[in-house]
């Protein structure tokens, strides 16, 4: 059964998603603030796909009206940076109707819950199920608006729906389409499953003094030296301590990455900062050449402060995490978004088994 | 009126100040524990100094044996990296005698209660006052045993006693000979005017990716980044922070910099980058090639972490100090020192009247 699917956003990961999907067959609208973008692709009416997906995908429409990309569509799939997601989330909440999924992709951390607070504060009570996944299916680059370049699809990632009761209808919309996507006890578990938050922020602060002296490298290949690798492995490990209080077994870093890239030449005892240097994927990346990127304006406030607030009402102490967050606002004073508190995720006060009663 | 100086320690600076006390015409003696150093300055008698001072200083004798250097000396000042604090200390308090001026020079942070909490222990009730510097009189190193080249001598660095009641002998003893030295109130105030702590361990651990490539770089011209600057500026604003908690009004990083440096090109808006960049003394200071190095595992034990502690009995927060400690701990960790705690200083439980009191 095919569906009507609204994208909200036509950047790199939106367009890749809208052409994909109507590739699949799917009904595809597509929204986005820019006309420029949004007259490209109507013109050639729909997205053409190369790479790890081939071919034209055909969309209903582009439009610049949130309304007219929403109304009817079974799944309003938002893909944009988080730091837009409360902008745009404030935008569309008036347009939901009963048995909408608004599905964010990705959450960052925590997005589903800045999402359901804003339904809150709307006094929205249609019938909606909150969708999050823990990164971007797609590795994937706009090569002119209305043609993406997708270098690879994820095997498997994370989904979770808020509240969890209904993750069948999550299974049913986004499961039946992408079989990649596994589905999660609750949205704690995708928000605490976030390797940006990791291998993000730190690295690239991190290397500051590369980046200011205009040093080009890989991020990482290089970018990962021994005691930055062995400091993201101690956050790391904060974060599964995370987990592990909200009654998950997440997989490392490490892990992650040995299962997902190995060729034969990474060992289990290989360091993060070793098993970089293998990853064939990783080999030609190289590294932003500022400070003022979203590995650091998105992923600390959106991520690492959202993780920092899930520790806070769980009682886990994370001070590597917390040095992260220090060192950006050291470094950009002012610069930054307050990000995901407790205060802004609405979940202030609550005990932990407050949170895993309002997310199940 | 000369005096007796037991000298403790023989590198860099105890043969620099071992050598120009002798030239001011003081009696002195030099303990160290390398038996080749001490054989080196017997076998000429004295120390030759080259630099700023100059001349050949004639020593009474030089010994591995500490009681021996200790009898009879009015002034017993250690010259020791802060790690060698406690060992030498422990060491040296069964030959302290009535009368006696222990100084630590310079005390990292917190030093001089690090003392008294050996003598303490020890249950040595000998009448003895500690004195403490906030930094090394001099830039020196060593060229051969028995020779040292002095750079520059500081114009003006602080001196505190403990107690603080006990400032005129100080005076007498370490200021008539050493005017550069301007007493302060306690040895609070030396503890928080120690600029090393803010100049050393941030920008080598945020220079991390440098070290670790291999890369040579200055110091203070090329390592101190303008994001770099800005993080050690908010951490001197904590530290200034602490200062005012205890009553004192501080001088900023940048504001020394302006009186010690300034030859003109200088302004007093410049950020501490941008000063870096115009000392015209720190030009040649090349960076270390490791993260092992005093400025990291001396500097975050022994200073970062003393002003943790006299932050935590004063209610102040300093989250850019406690984000160089983590990140120290969590790049190298288990090679740091647990350093000058709470506990360690002997301090733990007091409030910060009680403190007051304490070293008054």
């Amino acid at each position: 059964m095919h569906r009507t699917w609204a994208i909200i956003g036509g950047g790199n990961g939106g367009q890749a998603m809208a052409g994909h999907l109507a590739l699949l067959g799917e009904r595809v609208r597509l929204f986005d603030v820019f006309s420029d973008t949004v007259n490209a692709i109507s013109r050639q009416g729909g997205i053409k796909v190369t790479g790890a997906v081939n071919g034209f995908g055909p969309l209903e429409f582009a439009t610049t009206d949130m309304g007219q990309a929403m109304e009817g569509a079974d799944v309003v799939m938002i893909v944009l940076p988080s730091i837009y997601h409360e902008e745009m989330g404030r935008n569309c909440i008036e347009h939901l109707r009963d048995g909408q999924i608004v599905f964010l992709h990705p959450e960052a951390s925590c997005g589903a819950l800045a999402f359901k607070k804003l339904l809150v504060e709307a006094g929205n009570t249609a019938d909606v199920t909150i969708g999050a996944a823990n990164t971007l299916l797609y590795s994937t680059r706009i090569i002119t608006p209305g043609t993406v370049d997708i270098f690879g699809v994820k095997h498997s990632l994370y989904m979770a729906a808020l509240p969890a009761s209904r993750g069948t209808r999550l299974e049913e919309a986004i499961g039946s389409v992408f079989p990649n996507f596994t589905l999660c006890p609750n949205v704690l578990y995708t928000s605490i499953s976030n390797n940006n938050a990791m291998m993000h922020p730190a690295p690239t602060l991190l290397n500051v003094a590369r980046i200011e002296a205009g040093q080009d490298y890989f991020y990482y290949t290089e970018g990962i030296t021994p005691s930055i690798g062995a400091f993201v492995e101690q956050m790391d490990d904060e974060r599964i301590a995370l987990g592990e209080a909200y009654g998950f077994i997440m997989k490392t870093l490490r892990k992650s990455y040995f299962d997902m890239y190995n060729s034969g030449d990474m060992s289990e005892s290989d360091s993060l900062s070793a098993l970089c240097k293998k990853v064939v994927a990783y080999r030609e990346i190289k590294a932003q050449k500022t400070l003022r990127t979203r590995y650091v304006l998105e992923d600390v406030p959106y991520s690492l402060v959202a993780l920092q607030s899930l520790a806070k009402i769980a009682g886990v102490s994370t001070p590597c995490i917390d040095a992260v967050v220090q060192l950006a606002h050291g470094m950009l004073h002012g610069e930054l978004d307050e990000g995901r508190t407790c205060e802004a995720l609405g979940i202030a006060g609550m005990t932990k088994a407050d949170l895993l009663r309002y997310v199940s």
